[in-house]
């Protein structure tokens, strides 16, 4: 018997000599070892390996895709156990917030989160019944249960997961000092650090300057100086590559990139360092270190990933309550063209280069990004990211990216979850839609179903190896 | 036999399988009473009950779909007997017109007029063949035949169409005296009014300052002020909803908005009312009132629609020729994310609000409405609007908006018609198209059969009712 | 036995009942005559009809598709025999850069480059092994040795590629001695020329002012001044006329136009010919001629395509190197509704005349190029093109325009194209594609088989001919 909740055909198309070649491409990938090059799991839970406290702490009070959907239908996060910024008064009962939690599963019909959920309670819980307030309890109880129980502390679910590699994301003020434990613990899960320096480079981030000097500190460099702050970035990249990383991050409100001149690129880090810059300034400054970090790529090898686009904190009440990432993240319309044109410009045609590019606007997979992707020897397109990783925005991604960039031009699949039971969902889901894309290509007689085997392998593992250099 | 203009499979997906799928969840949805919350018909056929004159008065006229097509080929409008603003002379022979029209019936291959107008032709006057020239008579003289019988006055249609409830749209200015004559009449059809104060809140609008004055009359309010202003809009607020008004509706070109000080309001106000004001001052002043419109909602519960992105009269020889509506009404990129802030940051976390948006810029669903919808508790999406009010428009809205905005925070169908007949053809047609892609769901195993029942029930008819408070 | 590079169903709809209806609908039009009314073939080709010299210069070498491609993975353009523009050396071998090219046959999968290559190898050369390292000397000898038989030549190409007529696109500035020379060769071949202007009307264009004065010699009208140069381009578009001209065609950055007083432009026309002009006096002028060009074409008949929104020469380095037309020309958004109405505002009412517009920006079909063309009279909608003369992209075309603009403003299909070899595998595609689209609205009962078939023959031939008068 399957379990309803994981139905061995979903996501496959409808049209039965399409899913057969679907079913038949994903029985070869099915299995294949999770690399998982960009994310936001905790390095202490590997490092400590401690179990997950209840089942509200593991699937509703972190994760925003959750809580943000009952907030918009009037739940109170407060109810939901989402911290105070204020530390003032919440839901503590993890039963309770379960409860109120199950009574709202209906809002997820036809949302990625009930797909990776259900894979969740299916495969790691064993429950095979769709939540509601009337079996809330149940399923409080079962997983509560197993949560207890070695086999679902972090370590035995890295391995269960199959999990070949996952790269974490981290800030080059932190210390990385579960990446030590985890390292000196012997253990063999290979858990890599990615360079994540919004902190130290966007003169917008809360404590910027304070954050500059700091990362002096840490590096014995004088920060305080244009030069010695491009020291101490690099001195600190070569610290995170001792832990693994092959990547750097960089999340900007735009793909806006600069390349100054030494000069004004100086006189410009000295504004934003003063603290008397402007908006534009800020802009400009984001932009430069884009191009900084590429030419920094250039040397230390450190791919470059790149996710522009979010209107961060949108909603200041939320904000000034729970604090970033509640869900009040809204993408904006995007300009990749002119906005990348300087860093192509200094780094573009260098085939030793890799920036990913992302995106939270699908207007662009096919007009901009995959002509430039088609083009530029630097430049991969990266998955659909967020909102877009989902069945529909993977569909969409392949069918508007594939015919100008090609699949070589993309480098696999992120789950860039926080949410770690939800990695093997992730995956699977991104697998199967996959194979249903090159399904229909292979009916369609666009691809040979021998061709469309080996890309799925490609976009299920080999990509994602080789992009990050992993 | 079934009639070949309305297959009963029509829209329904061609996987036998998904098919048989969308077919019971079409079912159970079918006969539904309509429920049509937002529209434009008029409201004088309701008090009146008169017969509609001939089959160019009811289906070619009046309907900017229609005869924007016909002209787009170079058919003139004076042909199609569009009354010209200078009164001057135009076909007055329906029967020409009609001829003209059957004619041309090809151009609309594909579109969803010929989906309307077929549903029309066969459901209420039996008609088995196709329109062209050939068969323009025998349609005329069926169709002219049936308008002269009793079933075929208005409320013996509202009453066969199976119209719960059906809201028009009124200015401020109007007195709703059919409104007013429909409740007198004792007839138990239930048709409601809806608030549009484009006239007296828009500086744009022709006459703007006549109209606020004739709006102070009207509410017995010094309209000269601000506050006066504001009081009359309240009051006649109050007024509306004695005609059953559950909604206040807002065409405005973009979806600024804005939140002044008070004392700025005023001054704005003031510039605006002297006549002495920028096309900024417009747009600020249109936005401040969406705001101020919102904060009335918050006390008298109305609704707020939002109908941003048109272009309108984008053909000014045309505009002075035959005035607005005639098809030149042009869409327009809009932005959601920066534009709505103002008035989300005032009330935008409101659990008790219901402000519903509706686009022309269909790259906007999946950036920018559904995770603005998905997460501010006083947002919905409305349905697909306009050119978008199609098989195709309703299958993109449903895929790119239910992944992160969910179901629930979409408000059911809107016929938004000026189009009588049209009504049972348009909702036919959404619910249709919502069992086509909820059953794709099903067949994918994104949804049980079970679940898809309920929200098709729900897409069909609660939600319609819930959100627009009928 | 089928050739497995050509299955004979390819890119029709999966399902059976659905692909039934597509192959008799394509069994319609499989063989009607190519029009290929825009494009970029050589007419020297036809003049001279000397052999294509080998494979490397018939498909690899010319062909920015190609390259581009194999560029984005680090292949160095010389090694690909892409002549430099300081004419350095680069490989001259083309053995050597065919294994190149079939070493790298994969990046194509799923692009239509493969579908296109596919079909020419298969239905020219009987090649029916893919391509790849392996094979890459068998297919190169096979395709050399045929390429020396007469057969092989151009015009036994273009009668065996049933092209009824072909339109090459020329600068005002050629004198047409390739044209000439086909007329006097009493060949019955039909290729006419088209009128494009870019270099004399674009000041930005690499010595524009110096082709104006080439302009006046070639007339004899004094282009030093606006009402000569007017003048000019009205003789010089009847001297295209006599080459079978019915076109003219117009390449601009974005779709800005202009209707500026004659005094205005006159002062325009100075500064932009004097060298000291802004950019914004160049995108004026550009956006003048379009509605200069239109008032002519009102006299002429020419018909006119805008071809708008390409960021060309987007890589410095590249150009440097190589030149234009290497792969580096960027889409970018693009506006249509603000940007034409000066424009339509002059003519667009105008029944006589047809304007042909294009686009790179898929997100304006649905949104302002449909409803601009299901109302203007003078507009037409072009098919999808460069990036989206593809699969996927003409069916988001059909789907997104169709229901707004319907079939009768669009214009059939262009192969827009200098690759020879892939114009009947373009045609080809577009048809299957059409049919594929048309079919599905038969089998959900949008359309009857009959009204498809119609449809169908449309769209592959006569509204080519009839919209570009050939």
């Amino acid at each position: 018997m399957t379990n309803p909740l994981i139905h061995p055909d979903r996501l496959f198309p409808p049209d039965p000599a399409t899913r057969d070649v679907a079913r038949r491409l994903y029985g070869e990938v099915r299995d294949l070892p999770i690399v998982s090059p960009h994310g936001h799991t905790d390095p202490r839970w590997y490092a400590e390996n401690e179990p997950f406290s209840d089942p509200a702490a593991l699937f509703v009070v972190p994760d925003h895709y959750v809580f943000r959907m009952l907030y918009s239908q009037g739940v109170r996060l407060e109810d939901l156990g989402v911290p105070r910024a204020d530390g003032g008064p919440v839901e503590t009962d993890p039963r309770a917030i379960w409860r109120r939690f199950a009574a709202h599963w209906r809002l997820f019909r036809g949302t990625p989160t009930s797909l990776w959920l259900n894979h969740a309670f299916a495969t790691l819980f064993d429950i095979d019944v769709p939540l509601s307030a009337a079996t809330a309890d149940l399923s409080y109880e079962t997983i509560d249960a197993a949560l207890k129980r070695p086999e679902f502390r972090p370590r035995a679910l890295f391995e269960r997961f199959n999990i070949e590699v996952i790269a974490t994301t981290e800030s080059p003020l932190d210390d990385l000092k579960w990446h030590r434990a985890i390292r000196d613990s012997g253990w063999g899960g290979r858990v890599v650090t990615a360079y994540r320096p919004d902190p130290v480079v966007d003169p917008d981030f809360e404590g910027f300057a304070g954050n500059v000097a700091r990362l002096g500190e840490i590096t014995g460099e004088d920060t305080a100086t244009w030069t010695g702050y491009l020291a101490a970035h690099r001195k600190r990249r070569v610290y995170f590559k001792e832990f693994g990383a092959t990547s750097s991050d960089h999340g900007h409100p735009s793909a806006a990139t600069m390349n100054m001149s030494p000069l004004a690129a100086e006189a410009l880090f000295d504004r934003v360092m003063s603290g008397n810059h402007t908006g534009a300034d800020a802009e400009a400054f984001r932009g430069q270190m884009l191009t900084e970090m590429a030419r920094m790529s250039l040397d230390d090898g450190l791919v470059m990933q790149i996710h522009p686009g979010s209107y961060r904190n949108h909603n200041p009440a939320l904000f000034e309550r729970f604090g970033r990432d509640k869900g009040a993240d809204i993408p904006t319309r995007t300009d990749y063209v002119r906005a990348l044109k300087p860093l192509l410009d200094a780094v573009g045609n260098e085939p030793g280069l890799t920036i990913i590019l992302f995106t939270l606007d699908e207007s662009t997979y096919a007009r901009e990004l995959a002509p430039l992707a088609g083009h530029y020897p630097a430049l991969r397109l990266g998955p659909p990211w967020w909102f877009f990783d989902s069945p529909e925005g993977m569909k969409r991604f392949r069918e508007l990216a594939t015919e100008t960039a090609g699949f070589y031009n993309t480098v696999g699949f992120n789950d860039d979850t926080r949410a770690f039971p939800s990695i093997p969902a992730r995956h699977d889901v991104s697998r199967r839609v996959d194979c249903a894309y090159l399904a229909e290509l292979v009916v369609t007689h666009r691809l040979t179903e021998d061709e469309a085997a080996e890309v799925a392998h490609d976009l299920a593992y080999r990509l994602a190896k080789e992009a990050y250099r992993l």
